[in-house]
């Protein structure tokens, strides 16, 4: 009988858990489910009776040494700047250790220590971070076996609402952390790289240099570029491509539409608002308004963000309510854009049948025989319910995937890891296939921009 | 024989120097003028008599005690952070000191001290901060000794360059620091309050949410906030104005044109451009611009800019000769402000003959008898050469006046101090005035843009 602990039980940890206590008699494993709220873990582990739930405080660290200590393996499902302390305790009690964040210079430190003891750390195994990383490397490994020699990748992934529940004007709710959705794309230019240019995009013009792609069955998309596209150049051995872009899904017209919060200064982090907590919904627009003792705020905003009279960009202000004069933020001491975060929530939160959908989409450029060639990978996941959603699918299964693998002694190579080894991620994406989370690879026709290379 | 220590020899201890030697003999005062570079210090005293230079270095903590203590009283015209270790033993050493810079908390605990041993430490008795708070302070309280309330306060000062000097698109030249132009409203939403209502502008809308006067005789400026309009609002006493608004003067259309950099990312401090040492001028903006294989970057700035063929801001970027694909930046680990900087400096630099100019305005609207009126208060100072310039004067002189002013025994309020009272203000402008630093005033119609408080 050997013993799983997972630390940490909140939504991402469901079908995880779920998926280990349906191998549980097969693999003969026990799972120790802690996390802080005894409730939660009680919960999930849904009276099975190989799960044993723990109140787990990861700050009491005789806590923490008993209960790595009666593992075999640790998954640490805890926020990403905690890891490190799990990590410290595994490496000394010889235990492997699974994640779903990205790998942190401390946990990178314990790369020689895991390897001197034959310990797998394995990192980055969630969704985005996770299976973007395989399924990507899966594909350039095929090309290289072929002989051919990588020069684009552009790599996009969203988290959305499924077509059966989109019903707002935005074609977007909240699915995972709305507070990620307002912040994102701010705290630096976005950079990467277009047929050997180095390219750079402020955030004031971000979400108005989106890209369009289609999905089969789906319809069209637009992706907004990720803060640095050329993070994983040299992990994925791409030192040569000419092009490197990482980017963000949202269905199309959302970035066009999200542009107005930035324009208008409503997503800063930076600066509480006045009297934040008594300011009206109308308040809060109007702040970012030039003062006019008459001019209503509908017509100066129209103004400044000069949105025609038939402009569906205005349908969707009025969707949200933010001309509410009555309704109050109610937040002491926001922040802009915990006040927009709170606005958004009245009407972009799931409702209870609501199901998300998790869509990647990976374009890959090759050259072969000299000819230029491209493949693009295509994987969308629907979510079942509230709880078995496409993002705790997503992010959970390759977790407890790789667990089992490491485990069972099939993924061995000892050291701090993210899964860009076919030892990785060969068994892992069979799996998700057999659990629905697929890839389709298409033969596209080459997209690179230049193949004359004038003027850049 | 007093004598005056005088740390810091630079550009803007021009002026100041130049005053305390010519007032030397009738002040019965020596000058002890100390720089890191002896030969800068040597130069600023001009074999003067009454001048003895010394290399001085700020981190010799000895050399610091024994100069401070052979002096009477100290003026620091070193960087603001360096401020503080002379303070100290000011106040240890029983001297008074003076300074331009702001009051960092740190000077600020230095009050308690310097209270109780009778020390002056004057500090923002610069031109901005200085003058502008002594001319302010002065039309409030004028107006406070009617019986009047002041309802609405809005200042402006600008560093420019004088209309003889005026020779370019942007009618801008840098006469100060250029770091600081190029950085200029980065780092938080500016903040003020119009007629009772919060306001905030995001960095991306700075430039172009600009207001412009009129300055009899050197025709219109425009005016854009400043990060905190509201700093000053208890110290002036103006806690019940329903106005407030500090800002930067420009001359009309540079804002407009500026807000180009900022909307393409040139202005970004936050991070490093690959290869900018052999980046060409014309592959910076490109950097910035939509990768295309044909199209120009020309034709790509006009189009993510939107200039019209015949507009004027296309003309103010070829002036700066932004497209030319032979000038190298040559700027090792350079992140685009500092580029940005480089490529204005070719340009914006003042010319020997060239002379800069100042100019400051103060709206104060308040109410008497129940009826609404406004004060506005204009100087413009124009600099004699590259030595003598309006920027030297302005900063300069004050401090010289308030040194002359402290150890006369004329202002001898003890603590740490800036100089918002009468005892202060009264003598100080007297004189700026007989040295041609002279504002005017004028009773004008009351601005104020909400007599029926409608809407907000």
């Amino acid at each position: 009988m050997r013993n799983i602990l997972i630390i940490g039980a909140g939504r991402s940890s469901s079908s995880l858990i779920e998926y280990l206590l349906q191998k549980s008699e097969q693999e003969n494993i026990t799972l120790t489910i802690g996390d802080l709220s005894a409730e939660l873990a009680e919960r999930k582990c849904r009276g099975h009776k190989r799960a044993r739930p723990v109140a787990f405080d990861i700050f009491n660290e005789t806590q923490r040494i008993e209960e790595i200590s009666k593992a075999d393996i640790v998954i640490s499902m805890l926020p990403a700047h905690l890891h490190f302390e799990v990590a410290k305790n595994c490496v000394a009690l010889n235990k492997h250790m699974v994640t779903a964040s990205y790998i942190s210079p401390a946990m990178q430190e314990l790369d020689k220590a895991a390897r001197e003891k034959g310990l797998v750390l394995m990192n980055e195994i969630g969704l985005d971070p996770g299976i973007d990383h395989m399924s990507a490397m899966k594909v350039i490994n095929d090309i290289r076996d072929k002989g051919g020699k990588v020069i684009l990748f552009e790599s996009f992934c969203g988290g959305l609402v499924a077509p059966e529940s989109d019903t707002n004007l935005w074609n977007y709710k909240f699915t995972w952390n709305p507070r990620n959705v307002v912040l994102a794309g701010q705290g630096g230019a976005a950079k990467f790289m277009q047929e050997g240019n180095y390219k750079y995009i402020p955030y004031n013009k971000l979400f108005r240099r989106t890209e369009f792609m289609e999905v089969e069955g789906y319809g069209r998309f637009e992706g907004y570029a990720n803060r640095d596209s050329l993070k994983y150049r040299s992990v994925y051995g791409l030192d040569n491509a000419l092009t490197l872009y990482r980017g963000t899904l949202r269905r199309v017209g959302f970035s066009r539409s999200w542009n107005m919060f930035v324009q208008l200064g409503m997503t800063d982090d930076s600066y509480i608002m006045e009297d934040s907590e008594n300011m009206s919904y109308r308040q809060f627009i109007n702040a970012f308004l030039p003062y006019h003792p008459t001019d209503s705020v509908e017509l100066k905003l129209r103004h400044i963000l000069k949105i025609d009279q038939d402009d569906i960009q205005w349908e969707k202000l009025v969707e949200l309510d933010l001309f509410n004069p009555d309704k109050i933020v109610g937040l002491r001491n926001a922040t802009p854009a915990q006040i927009l975060e709170k606005i958004l929530s009245d009407k972009w939160s799931l409702s209870p049948d609501d199901k998300d959908m998790i869509v990647m989409y990976h374009k890959i450029g090759y050259e072969l025989d000299g000819i230029k060639k491209q493949v693009d990978a295509t994987m969308v996941c629907t979510g079942e319910d509230q709880v078995h959603t496409a993002m705790a699918k997503t992010v959970g299964l390759p977790v407890a995937m790789a667990t089992l693998h490491i485990l069972n002694g099939e993924i061995t190579t000892p050291g701090v890891h993210l899964p860009i080894s076919r030892e990785v991620y060969t068994p892992i994406l069979k799996e998700l296939k057999q659990n629905g989370i697929i890839f389709t690879e298409h033969e596209v026709p080459y997209m690179g921009y230049n193949p004359q290379n004038v003027n850049g």
